[in-house]
């Protein structure tokens, strides 16, 4: 490791960055321990965070690292039977040190279209498979018993996605320059900037609770979407305090405030804004049509088999488990880039996800019994996946209990 | 990507490498699964042996990437309070998944020379919590409960510690040429040069099978050793039987016969070979005195503080768990290579080996209790160390159960 007085600028702000995850992202506790889990191609950034970690008291990194090259060769070379085996032992030993104790950084890289031209099918059992055995670690992770954090680190195939007319250093450098600023490492005190974004995160968190409206109601060019609310719903967004005691921020970047739709009540029909990439596969342009919260038709102009999957999972996996909003103006939003990836991309524009709730956007909740969480609209699914439905034409308003309507965002951004 | 002219040869002599390790080294069953330990910069051997294990007809390849640079940062950024900390949470999960019938591949490629420097006591600590966390897994291989196998990658840091004296790329392409080489992969066909050499092993084994003599007596500069062997014990060397029923190579290259020492009955001094590698720490000249099986005195030139805390590990861990013949004409051997890497350097030279003992190398061990072991000579103990002790000036003598010595290796070669 060099020295960080000698480090040349890059180094002193990649030193920076990991600096903020581990304070800001993490918040991690002297003698926790913490795993990364992280593409190959992340390692300095890896490194980076091993090193703060350290630094901050952590008593052991263990950095398991992901290599999507070795994911191609499977669905190259694997048997067509295979793609159903999934490593559960890995998960169940991680959801073991989660429960215990252990903090968890999730490093996002991969390239978006390292599967694209594989075999759809293939891609969406394994898929299936590894969101099946990895539930013992993201229940946890969900469920908020632990501090965690996900966050971003330009790697030569994602930045060659994002930038395909620069050469391969300038398109590296681009990326890292999206990502320093979205984390707010250009500011000569990140953790200062954190502080003052996560307290207007919660003013805007405050005022929306407050109005405790029963309903949004999307509309723009495709979209036509009304977003019932749970019952008792409760408006999340920035800093969040862990169930372990911890404040931690479990995005970096954040720009979202969300919380939890009405499972049974959704009604419409939404046209996505933006692509996403799920498990290095791009889906593209998806257009559906719910009924009583659930979808009924969907379609995506690529990767629709991956999408389809993804909705027949389970009972939940076709109702909605989040509704976020992200003005229009969102720093992320202004930068103008596609980043193919949703802890970017999400944070451009306002989203719903499929899947399981976040159970801290629910008041109460831990004593409801499943007939109790039901009748508030808590859905339940094992997966999550976000997509995004914002944009600059977008409007955006809050139904009251009433059936009023009244103005929250217009051409995607908040009226106040 | 290097010219694709001057890379094919290398290309295709790493596939076949990597055929070898699936089909001799780790004779992997399809629909079985496969986890891969390997140092990060081994991954062109992962993703190789990855492709010949899909190609087996393996359903799951779990690479688990080690970066010693993180390991580095720990002991230069981590509390001293930290390193007895290990993740148990890992190990006993992969104790599980092998239970279950996953196969093993170890590669082997980290620098050896990577932790010199840094505080030994901390590293004697981290070693020991990793070791011990690490039992889980590492029963269930010693146990030949199922098809594992140890091979090496050649990587940059190793090859520079091998060939100080060469640039890079000429250090890396040397020592690639010594592990092809010495896996037979030269060879058009190493799979039936696989064949002829287990056969040799298996006569060799055989002929000291039918000696079933009671001692080993080793001779030469600073040593003078009568090694008892277990009563009922089992020589052992090339292709073995696994609990699984499949026959696989436990090392790739392997040119060593082996058996079990007895563990109250070692007298005398020795004088290592050649040093040895553990955990990144070099442990030089080793020298030591036994009494009654056990290390009395013991002695290092460098590393000593790292093999102190071997031998306390548990007390087991200063008596000897295996001792091993193979002669100074070994191939390995006369490529007149120190690797300082104990798959290779243990198959240049005769060795011993303090700690664990593999319960395979007694016969009816399987139906033995607790005292009869204790009786036979079975040694107990958590560690598992090799080090070399023959050379070409180095003399064995087998001692008959009447006393009786008769000559076995002559200035490190067989006699007969």
């Amino acid at each position: 490791m060099p020295d960080r007085a000698k480090a040349d600028p890059f180094e002193r702000k990649l030193a920076r960055y990991a600096e903020t995850i581990v304070h800001v992202g993490l918040a991690l506790k002297p003698k926790q321990q913490l795993i990364i889990t992280a593409p190959i191609d992340s390692m300095p950034l890896v490194r980076a965070v091993t090193r703060a970690a350290y630094e901050a008291g952590c008593s052991y990194v263990m950095p398991v690292i992901d290599d999507d090259i070795v994911k191609q060769i499977r669905y190259r070379h694997g048997s067509k039977k295979s793609f159903d085996v999934a490593p559960a032992w890995f998960y169940e030993g991680m959801g073991v040190a989660l429960r215990a104790g252990a903090a968890h950084l999730t490093i996002s890289g991969s390239d978006p279209f390292m599967l694209n031209g594989e075999d759809e099918d293939a891609i969406a059992r394994g898929t299936k498979a590894l969101r099946e055995a990895s539930v013992p670690a993201m229940r946890v992770t969900q469920q908020l018993l632990t501090n965690w954090s996900v966050v971003a680190c330009a790697t030569p195939g994602w930045a060659k996605a994002v930038f395909p007319e620069l050469g391969d250093a300038d398109a590296l450098e681009r990326l890292w320059e999206a990502i320093f600023a979205a984390a707010r490492v250009d500011n000569d005190d990140p953790i200062a900037a954190w502080k003052a974004h996560n307290a207007a995160l919660h003013a805007r968190v405050k005022m929306l609770n407050r109005k405790n409206c029963a309903a949004l109601h999307f509309r723009g060019p495709g979209t036509d979407l009304r977003v019932g609310l749970a019952e008792g719903h409760r408006w999340c967004g920035g800093a969040e305090r862990m169930k372990n005691g911890v404040v931690c921020n479990p995005n970096l970047p954040t720009e979202e405030v969300f919380t939890m739709p009405h499972a049974m009540k959704v009604e419409g029909y939404v046209r996505a804004t933006r692509p996403l990439s799920y498990q290095n596969t791009l889906i593209e342009n998806i257009a559906v049509r719910f009924e009583g919260g659930r979808i009924v038709h969907a379609r995506a102009t690529r990767g629709e088999e991956v999408l389809h999957s993804l909705l027949a999972s389970d009972p939940g996996a076709s109702r909605l488990g989040e509704v976020a909003l992200v003005p229009h103006a969102s720093p992320i939003s202004q930068s103008g880039i596609l980043f193919f990836n949703t802890l970017f991309d999400e944070n451009a524009a306002s989203h719903i996800a499929i899947g399981s709730p976040y159970p801290h956007c629910l008041r109460g909740i831990e004593k409801m019994n499943a007939g109790e969480m039901i009748a508030c609209g808590v859905n339940d699914s094992r997966i999550h996946l976000d997509w995004m439905i914002g944009s600059g034409e977008v409007d955006v308003d809050a139904i009251a209990a009433s059936g009023v309507a009244e103005p929250l965002m217009r051409a995607g951004e908040w009226i106040n």
